[in-house]
């Protein structure tokens, strides 16, 4: 997954591009980068590592000029090497251009066959460089000929921002899977993957960037095209249930009142009877408040989360997922010895986490635990972005909810319906892509592509 | 404030100690370090930054040796330079030493002439260095008599392990100022400055260090001793209200317990009338538990915060923090909007953070905002080891609580009542250090100490 | 200026790059590289800075295969900046390119703009990766041929070694301007710059790679082709004047003995009467042992040399050489002071340095100054590798040789004479490049390239 | 060894001591440090490594005053580790203090005991830390009594400068073992271990602080006194062999000219009949020089110096000294082969890097290989400072000339006579410590001290 964010016209371009990429960390913590253009002239810092620990008050200076985009990563498609840090930037017939991407492409195969069978070279693995080469063998004279040449040739989720000399360029695949919203401050626009973005350096939130749409940024207008066919929508719902942050609004609805309603949702499909309610912070908690709620019991804290730690679904590394696992949360024993307890998660992985967690909570000497899972099992790959494991490695498509309650030794155990979960979106069901529930595909998935996928890793 | 670990006659001492810090890094972000000793040769490994970055593998396995202490420190006295890291490890007469320290002694001026003016050396401007050297000085041959030599010379606030060559010493000053637990794993013995690092590590909490009680440590075998006379003891209650950590047990008591029954008797003392409560994450939550089980009222995130910075209070340089201010929090525009709230907050210090928060929420759209603080007012320096700005700096020490609610534009602000915080400790109340809030401090405090400490930085 | 190596079919193949990589690193300060295939996988580690500064053991480890390519770098074309530190690494249709590259190409203006016009995006401003883009759009399916198709769009001066997958490729363009050797160790073939290189990892020599020539090397095997039209050569005559080492052999003649008899045709052609012979040290000392055997005067070390700083003529920053002027040479007052004295330089390029170091022996005291330089006048830029300044930066290209003698306060100045320095080649005269003295050049240099290096800086 | 400088009344003192440590460099290459003093306040920067890369422009900033001292170091005595770094600096009693150190003490045992004995701590093994203690422990109030009070109780060698506040001090001891100059620039004073140091800030000489001499520089005022009783002189004659920059003047003489001196003297004594005469470089070229005139032979460059290495001897770690002995020296394989060759070096230490050379020499061709040294046979460690291996290791106590000769596989081998080598200083021989040829140590040693010397390491 990737956050991606882009401003033009701003005299602090590039401080404002890093408070932003500050808002999006949760979107990637692997790396990140931003790109400044003082008239045709491009100045680029990237690094690996956190957007604090990257960029230092004396690199910001040196990122001069009233446009710039930025980008944080983990790496989906790409390994995790210096070389695939974002943007990418190259330079091509005195015309310089930068790019910023969040979503996978699902003809990276064919699209590299092609354009290395012509002679290109390509340098990464990332679907960026992919988009620019593309751009150097569109045929056009005109910018946004060029532009609208090269994504029609783009299969699979792209929302991405880019610098062409000094306009800025944003566009959203016509299945709109990865948010991104258009906002404005002091009259000059942003582009950003969630309001989050937006809310911290107090600009208004304008509309969302429409599935299909490009738009043209230069200096402080904007011009819109939908040069493709209208598609179905494909909002990933999974942005809801996990990866983007409570206080933004997505796709047009407040992610913490979303999962407030999946909570509640949950508590009326499967109520618990017990003494009290907790979450497994932070990822559960927000549902958790709902089901409270909705169900009338205490909300209590069961388990303290250490914040020196990150999240743990995001590093790359195996290794060190175990150790973060036992560090990242602690019980309070006086809290949890000898009560029943219903204990809300937002999702199931690959199993062995919450396994982990709910073995602490038992070790602690809860007398009953009743999991609540606020959304269905995840049964399939997502080839759009999130980087779930294999499908080989998604327990629940694999095992049955009763397999899993008992390797799981609960008192019991309940997910959330695929009806249940629509209807707490307030959205029509159509818009949503709900392929790693229920293996729907909203687009084709070229076979190669798809088994590298289902057998990645 | 400081956080200390030490550990006995365990075959993975270093490791546990990194386990142990990692536990207690809240108490200190700016440097750590830890020191083992095999057979008499010691080894250590310190750093500035936080033990996650400070230590690594590599590091560990070098510190080899079945006895460990470690610290980690945000500098209360003495600068925050590399050489005033701990543990302050010495050679002399062929016996090592190294010392970790949580508190503040308060004649320390007074040692220092002595001192030097018997041609010590001192290198530092740390507390641990003058033991060190009171130590060195001590005629007495036994290890014993000159470790109840050297501690019978500090006033103030001290917990404290040591080695001495193969032996674990742990002491707590004979007011109980700081917290210092006793565990056991393996049969091992283990110190820490809270339960939350023994849990970490799955060690049995045993009892509390007693106030005035020195132990000895040696494989694994303790002896105990308690050679001071008795004083009443001063348990710092501010560790109760802000410092420890939640699933700590501290003087006996859960941490996260006693907040909330801070929060439920401030909703009797000081009622609100909204539409919901909301804490300020995430000082004020368990607080605000309990305000709003108490109150009826429900529940509601209105602010979210960041994971990817620390904590405000705990960092060093002003110029950093108005940043993070900024940063840390952001409202949810959708809650928040058009509403009346009741905001709780564990205290107020300077009062600059808390403005700039209730800033926030009003800018947001809230109707109304009723501000509660789950401990009374905060007029006085604090002498033994809680890094509260001066005197001046203290807004209640100057200011009115009718002032303050007009300075961050409150419909309401209330505090705790002394008598109200005592009362939620279920101990008794001539048990506590309550100096910060009524200037009753259970020591002399010279009237230089004094003095420099009311107006220092 | 560049250095460069390659080793084929030997089981220490990074280890032995590393060491004539440090034989070879007068050649180029800047940055290093060394490039290493196991099977069809490259593995690289690059860097600024020196051979043993950049290279550890670790690293050297991690450079696993049979086969292996390096560069030292000086940048002539290309800023100093990371991303142009050679050998250049790619990937294309499933096969690996590496390539290391010493010279300068005089038509890159007409190959970047026929590559980038055909839709290729090039990242750097190396020559290196202009050729490698010349592979990838060769038509040719066989190996061979896509070499001699990219080389025949080739102008001007490189020496080269390439991995292609596994084989080892070298080649030398028909001019022969740079030196490039073929050595054998255990069965192996090596090549590099100079001999120095085979020496050091005790190699044989076996012949010089022929102007024209392409070696594939697989293994242990070896194929030559010479596929382009025979031309003049021109050897570039400043290697023996200043660039190789002393140790090396270059176009068949050992530097150190070319240089002594430059020295002696010096005291025949302008012989000095005087109290003794010095060296400006390093660069004049060989020929200075020459000039002092000729005339029979005696050899004094009047100046020393401080080894811990680096080569004046090889620093990028103006700013940082006149610090170096100063500190780099110390003279010994005790054997200056009232003495006539004979100076031998190798050679004037701005005149300011020289200038400097004629100051400090006459502040020390000597009577009468004799300057004498083993090469003539520098007049004109050299399009072909060599990093001379300017056109009017070069001292003797605006200036006779009177005003230079005045303005450097000598008592006389001499140079050697062209036909002088051929002389003592002992080769053909026809076999050099003397452009840098003459304006000679043997290729066409295009207006646009000449008037940018002409101006450039 | 070490290398010291100090300077005061200048307002570039920090930028001197660096150039005065640049030029001191060949004195210790292990770590480096400058330590000044602005009225009260020092200012302190060390690092590990090269004086070039530890001072940068900004830190050198940082380094305000008009009185500074710097040293550089190669561990003698203390370990290299990062706490031993030079000048040792504290605060006592409100007076601060700065020492950097030439030199060994022979009593360090017994002052560490004594020390220890009394209640100090000793953080580091290095002899600065024992000097300023005794200065912390002296009873008088007077500074000028208190140094004279400390220095009284060392036996051994030292050479020293102090800050002392803003009071630079400098010290030789009673036999003046190791050189230290005093110099003038500007009206400012300045001290440094060998002239080089004066040569390079363009200061000019004015005398050598004398044996036994205390002088005290407050500003631009100098004060000696000399209050220890007269000794004989023992200057360290190995500082002439090996140790001192050839352009220095020490002990009054000038280094260069005193090694032809050795030179020509070891021709009269051990002739060769050859082809010529050939350095090892380049600690043997200045001899070698004396030897070719002496003899009439010519003088041949036979080796080349890779400028990219240290010097070998200097090195700590015996790991990396094979392979600096192989990477550091080629031989010009067209000058040597079917030669009879003389070759000098300036002495052998352990025997290995001169046998490697000279089987490098043979290796290349070499017909008769005749080694001359110019000076006797290493018998005898140094407890003075020079840095010798223990007894056991140096090559010739143990072994004869003859066994030496067939070790090494010469056709002759000879040794400078030590009465020769005495003639050859122009100073009476009495004036000299020549332990190390003979074993006479001027000063008592400790037995326990000499033990642990002759068996270290």
């Amino acid at each position: 997954m990737c956050g991606i964010f882009g401003i033009s016209g701003h005299n602090e371009a590039a401080r404002l591009a890093y408070l932003g990429l500050y808002a999006l960390q949760h979107r990637g913590e692997e790396s990140c980068g931003i790109v400044t253009c003082e008239k045709t002239r491009m100045r680029s810092h990237q690094g690996m590592g956190l957007v604090g620990d990257v960029f230092k008050e004396a690199t910001l200076k040196t990122l001069t000029g009233n446009i710039a985009i930025g980008h944080v990563r983990y790496s989906t498609t790409g390994s995790s090497v210096e070389k695939n840090i974002q943007p990418f930037l190259v330079r091509h017939q005195s015309c310089s251009m930068a790019i910023a991407h969040n979503g996978n492409l699902t003809n990276t195969l064919g699209l590299r066959d092609l354009l290395e069978g012509k002679g290109s070279i390509l340098q990464t693995s990332m679907d960026s460089e992919l988009i620019v080469h593309l751009l150097a063998k569109s045929r056009r004279k005109d910018r946004k000929e060029r532009v609208v040449d090269a994504l029609a040739q783009l299969e699979g989720a792209y929302s991405l921002v880019m610098l062409m000399d000094d306009v800025l360029v944003a566009a959203r695949d016509p299945f709109g899977f990865r948010p991104l919203c258009l906002g404005r401050i002091n009259g000059s626009y942003v582009v950003a993957s969630e309001t989050c973005a937006l809310d911290l350096i107090q600009a208004k939130y304008v509309r969302d960037i429409e599935p299909g749409e490009i738009v043209f940024i230069s200096g402080k207008k904007l011009e819109s095209i939908k040069p493709f066919p209208e598609r179905r929508h494909a909002f990933c719902i999974f942005e809801y249930i996990y990866f983007s942050r409570p206080d933004s609004n997505i796709f047009g609805k407040n992610v913490y009142q979303t999962r407030k309603r999946l909570g509640r949702c949950l508590a009326k499909e499967a109520p618990v009877k017990g003494d009290f309610v907790m979450a497994i912070p932070d990822s559960g908690s927000y549902a958790a408040t709902g089901f409270a709620e909705e169900s009338g019991l205490p909300l209590e804290t069961g388990m303290i989360r250490n914040h020196y730690v990150g999240r743990t679904f995001i590093q790359p590394s195996q290794l060190i997922r175990d150790f973060r696992v036992r560090i990242k949360l602690n019980p309070i024993l006086d809290v949890i010895r000898g009560k029943k307890i219903g204990v809300v998660e937002d999702s199931i992985v690959r199993g062995t986490t919450s396994k982990a967690r709910i073995k602490t909570i038992r070790d602690s000497g809860a007398k009953e635990i009743h999991l609540r899972i606020s959304c269905p099992p995840l049964r399939f790959p997502c080839f759009y972005g999130i980087d779930f494991p294999t499908k080989k490695e998604l327990i629940a498509s694999r095992r049955s909810v009763a397999w899993i309650r008992e390797y799981m030794e609960l008192d019991s155990l309940d997910y959330l319906s695929l009806s249940g979960m629509l209807k707490s979106m307030l959205l029509p069901e159509c818009e949503f892509c709900t392929a790693c529930f229920n293996g729907k595909y909203p687009t084709p998935v070229s076979r190669k592509h798809g088994k590298d996928m289902l057998e990645k890793k």
